[in-house]
């Protein structure tokens, strides 16, 4: 990690990693009290720049939603190395937040608006007794879930579509159309791994597809029923949402160009793939 | 599981999941405002069998160690099912507490004397950034370790010895001599795990062990080293005790007579063995 300072002005990328249990998501909120993601990086990075700073981030997360692999970018107000950016951020940090990287993107980097895609991974433990050990990080589901059938049932979500049938009435996107790209269901143990990309979800959109999900899992609606509630394009026809602490933001993808480093597989210590 | 009631006096045992990072460690403290494990369960079992109980454990663990399996037993002051004690107690529990099973045993049943051996897991996140996602549940060591140097450096510790090198001043055992049965360490992607089963251990054995051989896997003491500072005897002489965290009761195991249902590997979703 380069000790040489990035130049004032200058724009830079970081990776954050943060466990979203103790927050009210990441977004800073208007009401005082609200302990926040975004606040808390801001206020650390503002200490090592020695002036307040503003953060963008590629996807905003919910109240007690984690972050695996969360890219922001923001413009040095002052010249501080990478190293500077990494080391002396984490120190002022909280212990269940912390930044990888920082390296430096030109101007035409945004995190939002230039990521290319998001991966989300939602985790459910499948035993009879809800884990104590990982009561924040996992949600639990005790009835047995056939994986393989939540697999073959959510092959209906990839591609363009419009997914009113899973957004929130709080969504203010200016369109329902959202692109998914692949969706995985597999077993590792007890754990069923819902793993889904796209270009982009709509306000609750995981949430509510693995609500789904498990409902054509556990036996509780046939199977094609998720098909059937996507074309219904009515969001009181799906199941509930699924918890939040179950759900994170796995990795986001941007042109190559700009050479960011990769993410490694996570979170926990999962295999990458179905197979 | 049974709902059928076991008879009221009849002696139970249980197996006991916990995130220690909450707790004042297992045992219940005389001075108020300390919150421990056993004195949630003993007030949840004690809400289900309408009356106080005391229970015993097979091995008190420290503040913030965590228990992937503690057994537990007690001598049921009411008739009740396994299914209550099990499903009732869990609804009484805070969410980081669990009972897995609860089966009706004789009368010459201890959890703590009856036990043949007890297995403890240490986890160690090798990485360059701390990990935030399980700050609480992981030890976090940032320069590279050698697990295999590791490995072979622990293979002086199995055997019937005298573990004063590794042994707290606070441990109150009559002894020093314990017989270690077996020691493994071995790397899971960025996961550094040492296992290691005992007769018994000493107050802070296993976290003064793994503190050298950390020392060693580092680089920071010599090869060997460790074998040196056992047989010295002299607990100034060894490493820093390793934090709590990272440490968990993985298992315990008593005589097959007594038809104890059998602890899934674990913590997280790791491999069993080293190979």
């Amino acid at each position: 990690m380069s000790a040489d300072p990035l130049p004032a002005g200058g724009r830079i990328a970081c990776r954050i990693e943060y466990n979203g249990s103790g927050y009210n998501g990441w977004q800073i909120q208007p009401h005082p009290g609200s302990r926040t993601v975004q606040q808390e990086l801001e206020s650390a990075l503002g200490s090592v720049a020695d002036c307040s700073l503003r953060v963008h981030c590629a996807g905003r997360t919910d109240t007690g939603v984690h972050g695996h692999c969360q890219i922001i970018h923001f413009d040095a107000p002052a010249a501080r190395s990478p190293k500077a950016w990494v080391v002396g951020t984490n120190a002022s940090l909280p212990e269940d937040v912390r930044v990888h990287w920082a390296v430096p993107v030109p101007d035409t980097f945004h995190a939002r608006f230039s990521a290319l895609s998001r991966r989300y991974r939602y985790l459910i433990a499948n035993t009879p007794v809800r884990p104590p050990l990982f009561c924040k990080q996992l949600t639990w589901h005790r009835f047995p879930l056939d994986a393989e059938l939540m697999h073959a049932e959510a092959q209906c979500l990839p591609g363009e579509q419009d997914f009113s049938a899973f957004r929130a009435a709080s969504c203010q996107s200016s369109t329902p159309m959202r692109n998914v790209y692949a969706v995985e269901v597999f077993r590792q143990g007890e754990l069923v791994v819902v793993d889904i990309q796209a270009n982009a979800f709509l306000h609750h959109m995981v949430r509510n597809i693995v609500g789904s999900l498990i409902a054509v899992g556990a036996g509780r609606q046939p199977a094609g029923w998720t098909a059937a509630v996507l074309r219904g394009r009515d969001r009181t026809l799906a199941a509930d949402t699924a918890p939040p602490h179950g759900l994170y933001l796995a990795d986001v993808a941007y042109p190559g160009d700009y050479r960011l480093p990769p993410t490694p597989y996570g979170p926990l210590f999962l295999r990458a793939r179905r197979h």
